[in-house]
């Protein structure tokens, strides 16, 4: 499913991993849906929304911050540019978008096994991204280290249901603000070998991720392969800052991916209205889009949309909520219609712990994002508390439902062992179908099997200790830790990894900015 | 969105009822969907599971067992019967169904306020059905009583998510099995004035139940207007048994409507595969939907399917695998193919107790429910443990989601307001809308608020006791149930009512069959 490969450093030794990857049982490197997506909106609400969209950028525009090389080459492109505000005649930003950004592409993994397409009718998981906090049953909530940052590129690398290694699965709160990316690309490069994220923070710690994927992948290889896809966010409403234009910049130069993405609070970064938040999501991210294009043609972009709803009472983001789920919707719909990869979505909840809110949160989001075609689901495992916190159990239990959306996307099986027509045929009514041959034949494959969900006798459940799903989860996730076996690395990648490392650190001192 | 209805006994107490309940904010008699249900099959595969019914139907039949006049009739409308196997040649279920059973109708409540109408664009919520047990955070697990139901009953009434009272919301196992069916129906129709189910244990039961509602709603009142909705469950594979037989005889002969509901665990009552579940679950209701039209043709019928897989190590029942999900899909547009109102879906779980596992599950099967167009939800709020148990905790929780998707399915917002692109236009770049003029018109009905989630901060929710969801319902329900007050109820009626169950439950001796 994925493109063939050749890895410059990998040799036979890629063989042998993809054949272990297979070896894994349920472990598939990306979903490939065959179910057309839910739609919420026709032609007329959705051609409405684009049109919108061209209004905000034509008539109130966005505004760059603080990168004057980004004001010149959108006015060269025929943006007018006031001051840092940038305004578009209609249809600009689309049509650079369109000229060059690739509908999708493939994001390597240093083992090929694991590179996954995205965009199409694929479906790519990743952890959540970016919490300072992390939970687990034993400790509470406590603030995020780099172990705990290494446990979830490891409980990553270990889930058949996830495929991607994610970017800041947890802030290592422990490591100085302005070198803890170095440790963070060198968990995802090392623990695991599954595609990841890179720093966004600052243009210069772009560029280490840059040259630490040059030194695993080989330098010439991320000319015509993307190795990198990292996440650019809007500073809601209608702004691009100075510092995730230069990662922007960085990435696309190295013709790296980029996810443009409007992170929304709705009533807080955009009106309260579904439709409002669409129309305005579309401008930013198609600025971003238009922004990365002129840098770089043909540098993969993705087009973003996280978007929740708040609380009107407080103005605490409150996640679940239906409004959300329409918008995934018609965002979706509006990346088919401009042809480019969607992200959205995930596991997202406002639950400080993972209970039953968290849980149906979570899956307000989730399925949306599967039927409506999320081509990268960033968040997909482990989030809590609005982002804030990073869940050990969360994370099990969010990966597990990841596992079932796989089987969902696949539909209805019509061959006539599916139809199990001659199973009916040979059964006599009022008996049983336990041991019938087709019940047998298809005993193995026939339904998803959750390792979280308890479904024994209430004496059972009682005798095992009557634990709840939590509790559950958080044997498994130790179990997935103390079986835990590092992918190998080449030695002299790893040395040379561990070289440039120590370099930069050593380059300039320690700050927590 | 209702019929018109006029009841003999309500006089201008319905008027002030209905006042009364349109002051609830939030509460609408029953959904109506505009959005189009999500398919997983195309017309190639809906009419191969169409053409495989027939051959079930063809070639083996279905058993209508311990009713010599179910079989009488059958045959003469063409079938040909061998002992009590009924086979019928290919479309003659069909042509039976669609000769005369309505594509939708309206079931009448005692407050014409609360009448539903099931089929078509129309999702009705009901609470779990059938559980032996209750829990609640107090006193855990135990057996339901009629307190228990009474109390379900009035949570149910004062829920402005769910529109239906349901039927056996627990089985209250402290009253003898041959006469709780009178105090159930009694606390239907005298806590709540919600439609409602009647019992089907026994044709004398069912026939208790019509003469307790022409009591209420007048006896000629039936004769045109359906007021109970009754639940015929197939004894899958291909068996139809006499007491649910003689139920959905004495439920049509007045004219009341039934849901004709195979009830399949794949694997055990059915093959394992989606495809086969779904031919034989139509092949069962089109044979009992045939039956109901040819005892008074015209009579309601609602196309049901309970499908569930199993656990292949156990045996035990699983819920909300995908599995199941891709069944409901199928069964629904299989329903509207046919032109027949369709029931499905609920918060279904294996958990015994409300946590993520239980809201897991419950929103693997609410969500499809709601996007495959679902007309009558039995289980909406409650299910716990595969239907063993009913929870005080899990109904609030579930409600909760049911609310959720009453907005959900009204879909998005086009109108300018909707739009909100004079908010976007009058804002500036990076400055946030909470106090812009659109925000504060759009305020109180933005998004969804749920009374159950906690949205604060995480020192906010420390102090406030650091609850979880299912200690947050247990002093929701409570309080539910403090502030209940019953719904008004003509003295002459109340009289009558009393009078008939006293004269009933008097005249046969009570026994535990």
């Amino acid at each position: 499913m994925t493109e063939e490969t050749t890895h410059r450093r990998s040799g036979g030794r890629a063989a042998r991993q993809a054949a272990r990857a297979h070896a894994h049982a349920q472990s598939i490197p990306f979903l490939t849906r065959t179910l057309a997506p839910f739609e919420v909106l026709g032609e007329e609400g959705l051609a409405l929304i684009e049109h919108n969209a061209d209004t905000i950028l034509e008539e109130v525009g966005l505004e760059f911050r603080g990168d004057p090389e980004a004001l010149e080459l959108l006015r060269n492109a025929g943006a007018s540019v006031d001051g840092e505000r940038v305004r578009f005649p209609r249809g600009l930003c689309r049509s650079i978008v369109q000229a060059s950004a690739p509908r999708e592409f493939v994001q390597h993994a240093r083992n090929p096994a694991r590179s996954v397409r995205i965009g199409g009718a694929n479906t790519v998981f990743a952890p959540a991204y970016g919490s300072p906090f992390v939970r687990d049953l034993d400790g509470g909530r406590r603030y995020g280290t780099i172990e705990d940052f290494r446990n979830f590129v490891k409980l990553t690398y270990a889930s058949p249901f996830l495929h991607h290694s994610g970017g800041t699965v947890c802030e290592p709160v422990d490591l100085p603000v302005n070198k803890r990316h170095l440790d963070m690309v060198e968990a995802h490069l090392r623990d695991s070998d599954k595609p990841f994220m890179g720093s966004v923070t600052a243009p210069s710690r772009a560029q280490d991720t840059v040259d630490m994927a040059r030194i695993v992948f080989g330098a010439d290889y991320l000319e015509d392969h993307a190795v990198i896809l990292s996440l650019i966010n809007a500073s809601s409403p209608l702004v691009w800052d100075a510092s995730m234009l230069g990662a922007a910049r960085t990435y696309a130069l190295a013709n790296q991916a980029t996810i443009i993405t409007p992170f929304i609070l709705a009533g807080a970064m955009a009106p309260v209205t579904a439709a409002g938040v669409c129309a305005q999501t579309l401008a930013e991210s198609l600025g971003g889009m238009a922004f990365v294009q002129l840098v770089r043609p043909g540098a993969p972009v993705v087009l973003g949309s996280f978007a929740s709803s708040i609380s009107m009472q407080s103005g605490a983001p409150t996640f679940g909520t239906p409004e959300p789920a329409l918008v995934l919707y018609v965002m979706a719909a509006l990346a088919r219609r401009l042809g480019v990869p969607f992200r959205s979505g995930g596991s997202l909840c406002a639950s400080k712990v993972p209970d039953a809110q968290a849980a149906y949160e979570s899956a307000a989001t989730l399925q949306p994002t599967v039927l409506a075609g999320v081509n990268f689901v960033l968040h997909a495992a482990g989030w809590l508390e609005g982002g804030l916190t990073m869940g050990y159990e969360k994370f099990i239990l969010d990966a597990d439902q990841c596992g079932m959306m796989g089987v969902f996307v696949n539909g209805v099986d019509m061959s006539p062992n599916g139809q199990a027509l001659d199973a009916i045929r040979e059964n006599v009514p009022g008996q049983h179908f336990l041991g019938t041959a087709h019940t047998l034949a298809n005993f193995e494959t026939a339904f998803y099997r959750s390792d979280i969900a308890d479904n024994n006798s209430y004496e059972q459940w009682l005798e095992d200790g009557s634990l709840d799903a939590p509790a559950r989860a958080n044997a498994i996730w130790k179990k997935m830790l103390r079986e835990y076996e590092a992918p190998p690395l080449d030695p002299g990648v790893d040395e040379a990894l561990r070289e440039y490392i120590a370099t930069r650190k050593a380059s300039f001192p320690d700050s927590d900015t």
